[in-house]
């Protein structure tokens, strides 16, 4: 572990409010130490790096000139806001980020009067300021201190609808609203789309040297009183800008481009348009993801997101895997279908790395799509793929598919047309915490009439649901799969296409029968393990299907057994719901049957590592044998049930 | 009812390839008898009528000039596409349209091969277009046939998020791929937004008049062959266009804006781009809604939507209502709040007149904000608002309310910030069919930590709510009430408190516990009558809330009855659902109780009126008493259990 920075300038930070006195000069410093700061913090933690390197000139300076907590600072997806976590009372625990207990990666509103308003997915801080502004305005706050908001939002977040839908009413609205748009032509991957085209000519074609030049001139001509300056500043400013932008016409002012990481930009700028704006604000800023630290600069991602990490090498800590993650097996499995298949093809909504599908857009260019931040669009994208007799793959997390239920619903479900959707980071999936979280899938989806829906026990589970959705063309197929590695089952050469709504019997028992439906089978296994050691085996059978249920199979469990457990990493109204709904109304409730439903609770749930965060929802092996126990009528002082 | 109009040269027309063997005047003729045709189906039936008046010209040309259904023509919304159906072989069945087993409002799949693409909600035309562009340059699709694809775009679907994230896509993309922006000042409402001004300066600044003799004159000047004229007029056409337009900015040629109403600038401007074009292109048409009926040109939403009407007086024969229907309830009630509370808001996504906040808008303008067909927004806006201390309600039917799923998730339960959601045409809503109806509310929004969901069984419950939405603030809270009218009970002078996660007691029985949730209540009650001549008295409670569940009211009923059967309008997933895993944890089920849920059933069920609808999905008087009757073991022959 190499020694903490010396941070002399820094130390003297215990909030914003130090920063607005000091000089100029010194708030250079503050930035430089607060690099050096960040990166030391994240070499132990690991976490996101690169956006927060991006945004270290930018957050001491819009620290400096506005008057945080009043004006509220909301960050976009908010992964950038280490730096920020830092000047705003959180150093002391900053080492303890995306840890159990510890910070959140992600800026949240419980976490510190600085968070006016969390994030965790993107595009969605311009609305947010929006309001802010608006509640402002309307003076019905309780709170008498709210003052100016800003939001800053990468240019990659541009590319989302949402995005726009706020720029199109804050525009409409014309009140007083800062956007920064931190411009670092990165999201998590290049940025892809005709915004971000649009963003690379604005300041390919601008005037950014003479622009830096001036702007440093105008801060050496800043007389007293600054009133003064600011005017002169903002009339040299309006000279200099483009004019005629897109963002003009939408109802914003535009200013820049300019240097994200010059301070001697970003303060007179600030400062102008916080004392003269009377509307909504667009300030361009030029900035570089993983700024100012060599390994993370040279990296693709630019530092993204990093294990643990020696400074001086930049080299990542990562544990060993001992299986391979269910995104390559998915990656490598499509990549195998798509050689047999001309038809298949991939979409992605600015996750080509996660979700895996960077190496099908290295194979097959012309059949991967990285539509940019847009899951709407996505979608029914694939809608029109399918109905133009394509076989394409939406591959979406689980969370960011709820950007795009409206159009599973109307566009892919309706028509019954066969999209395939390739869920990642279904159930619980650690540091990332709760905006995170896939837990409502399995329930959004499997009451739409027509669909097919899935979840992998295994990365063999994985293979075979791939096969089985590419040969799948009557209607839509979802299979989920968890984040991180698989079991280490033994891989099948070629994946099997499995039958539509049949599960499958893994082990005969008696007395209790567990229906598990995805990756907590292992966790099913162990506790049953547990149990035989108490002479207790229970049946345990992988429902595969959630939607079409294996009725057949459900109702002879009920039938053999006193009791029936149904086992999942979703929330009520998911699988064991639709199980109960089959029990009821074939009558087999009427006359008894011990039956119970493990679901995550009813709770954000913390992050934390996935195992600690299952504990949380009693999901674990542990929590699974409890249940049975208690189903069979065993005392279990120590247990959960 | 008035004589079918003369239509000599439309009769001529039984498939689009009739039009292309037609001179430029013919189709003139075409069309002029084609509005005539529209009117006269539409004063008979009801239904949608400005939308498809302001696009007959538009209809003619596209199927004269394109080669449907080999290319792809996409009606977004679509429920503009009236003459489109007349015109493509349904001419013989345009009566019985939004009628029960007769023609959809909209486009549809399943109706038509001139339906490539069907819809209901707004702004998906451009994604699935992109699609099928995609499909046929991969040319994997089974389809040799598959041509160009067009969609048809209005203005105020423009404001929509998704349309801009296709944009964006399709400029990045550069294939070729046809975009008609169908520019009539109107969406339901008047559209706002800062994309509409933009377009309002687009024309307004344009040389429209200049550009019409132009065009007019390049149709004279055309020599044989064709594609000579076509060259000029397209030359002609770049000189004459703005240039340097947003829509240029995204990767789009730009064409416009050109009269739309206009055959002599159609026809030569469409030829000319479907010869020319390699990339996508946007055509932007400028329209009158109404257009050439002046009852509807002279109506605030330029002949909307209709009941069926007096052609010549344009007057509509609507029914006659026995009460208040629950949106005209909903704004009185909400009017009533913000008469004595400064802080309560509203936010609508474009339905101002839908959602009866037309009439909060005109009281408290400063209050109420129609952010445009833009629900993400709308919903992250709100808990903007709810951050900076208003108290917005975000009025949005169920069916929209999917496009704001994440933003719901994600920006409001998870902080838990105290949006009200006001949720209108929850359940079945009759004629608009399958795409709009509210059937996945409760289920996607009940299982949030944190939330609050309500429905209303009447619409003095409804009034209830809304003073209950009100008072709530310490995280969100929706409440959901059906299309249409009340049931007639006494209302109260003001809505009352409830008390959170409590139900209310109906009637004591015995024997059966009915528990409903919602606006079957009136369906329930009926059943109890038919039920009461036979002797057969079921206890029947209101939930109110279906979270968080009244468990004590749910356990008292499941011990003091044999049979519980809950009753809501939603899926499996909701109500019903969460009953059943209280009655599973606790331990019920191992005992036997005769449980049963009664839910919206797995199909997507087609436009008929609400009654029609809910008898295909089992869920009115007659279906309640025979689940009664079957749960109690009573046989009966002619009823569907």
């Amino acid at each position: 572990m190499s020694d903490r920075p010396q941070t002399p300038t820094l130390d003297r930070v215990s909030s914003p409010a130090d920063l607005r006195s000091m000089s100029d000069s010194e708030l250079r410093h503050v930035a430089d130490e607060l690099r050096a700061e960040t990166i030391h913090a994240v070499s132990q933690t690991g976490g996101h790096l690169g956006a927060g390197l991006g945004v270290v000139e930018l957050t001491v300076a819009l620290h400096a000139v506005f008057d945080t907590p009043r004006d509220r600072l909301i960050w976009d997806v908010s992964h950038q806001a280490y730096p920020h976590k830092i000047l705003t009372g959180r150093r002391d625990r900053i080492r303890t980020i995306r840890q159990k207990d510890g910070l959140s990666g992600f800026a949240k509103r419980s976490e510190s009067p600085y968070d006016p308003f969390g994030a965790g997915h993107s595009s969605t801080s311009i609305s947010a300021a929006l309001g802010f502004s608006v509640a402002r305005d309307l003076g019905g706050s309780p709170d008498p201190s709210l003052g100016d908001a800003i939001a800053v939002i990468g240019d990659g977040a541009m590319s989302a609808g949402m995005a726009y839908e706020a720029m199109n009413n804050a525009g409409h609205l014309g009140r007083r609203l800062f956007v920064i748009l931190n411009d670092n032509e990165m999201s998590i991957a290049p940025p892809v789309g005709a915004m971000s085209s649009y963003l690379s000519r604005l300041y390919a074609g601008a005037p950014y040297q003479e622009f830096k030049a001036a702007a440093k001139g105008a801060v050496g001509f800043l007389p007293p009183p600054f009133r003064e300056g600011a005017r002169r500043a903002k009339e040299m400013l309006k000279g200099m800008t483009i004019g005629g932008t897109l963002f003009e016409e939408l109802g914003f002012s535009y200013i820049g481009p300019l240097d994200g990481h010059d301070m001697d930009q970003l303060l007179p700028i600030l400062r102008t348009v916080k004392t003269r704006a009377d509307g909504p604000v667009l300030i361009h800023c030029i900035t570089k993801k993983g700024k100012g630290y060599a390994p993370a600069e040279d990296r693709a991602d630019r530092g993204h997101a990093t294990a643990t990490f020696n400074i001086s090498t930049g080299e990542q800590k990562k544990a060993k895997s001992n299986a391979p993650s269910y995104t390559k097996v998915f990656a490598q499995a499509l990549l195998d279908e798509a050689a047999r298949d001309g038809r298949v093809c991939a979409v992605t909504a600015a996750m080509p790395d996660g979700t895996g599908l960077d190496q099908f857009a290295n194979r097959y260019p012309s059949r991967c799509f990285d539509v940019g931040i847009a899951e709407q669009h996505a979608v029914t994208f694939s809608a029109g793929l399918a109905a133009g007799g394509m076989k394409p793959f939406c591959a979406i997390y689980s969370t960011f598919l709820q950007r795009g239920y409206d159009q599973i619903v109307h566009d892919v479900a309706i028509q019954r047309l066969p999209v395939r959707f390739a869920i990642d980071r279904a159930g619980l999936v650690g540091a990332d915490g709760a905006t995170h979280a896939g837990s409502y899938d399995v329930a959004f989806l499997s009451n739409l009439p027509g669909f097919t829906v899935m979840a992998a026990a295994d990365e063999a589970e994985l293979k075979h649901m791939v096969a089985t959705a590419v040969a799948h063309d009557e209607g839509p197929i979802a299979f989920r799969y968890p984040r991180g590695e698989g079991t280490g089952v033994e891989m099948p050469e070629r994946g099997e296409v499995l039958e539509i709504g049949k599960g499958r019997m893994i082990q005969k028992g008696e007395g209790v029968a567990i229906l598990s439906f995805g990756a907590r089978l292992k966790e099913v296994m162990e506790a049953c393990e547990s149990l035989g050691q108490r002479g207790i085996t229970p049946t345990v059978a992988d429902a595969r299907f959630a939607k079409p249920l294996d009725e057949e199979l459900i109702l002879s469990l009920a039938e053999e057994h006193d009791a029936l457990i149904t086992v999942e990493e979703g929330t009520v109204g998911g699988f064991g719901s639709h199980v109960a709904q089959v029990l009821a109304e074939s009558g087999v409730f009427d006359s008894g049957l011990r039956f119970r439903s493990m679901v995550l609770p009813d709770t954000f749930i913390d992050h934390a590592n996935p195992r600690d965060m299952y504990a949380a929802a009693g999901l674990n092996a542990e929590d699974i044998e409890a249940k049975v126990l208690s189903v069979m009528g065993v005392e279990t002082l120590s247990r959960r049930a």
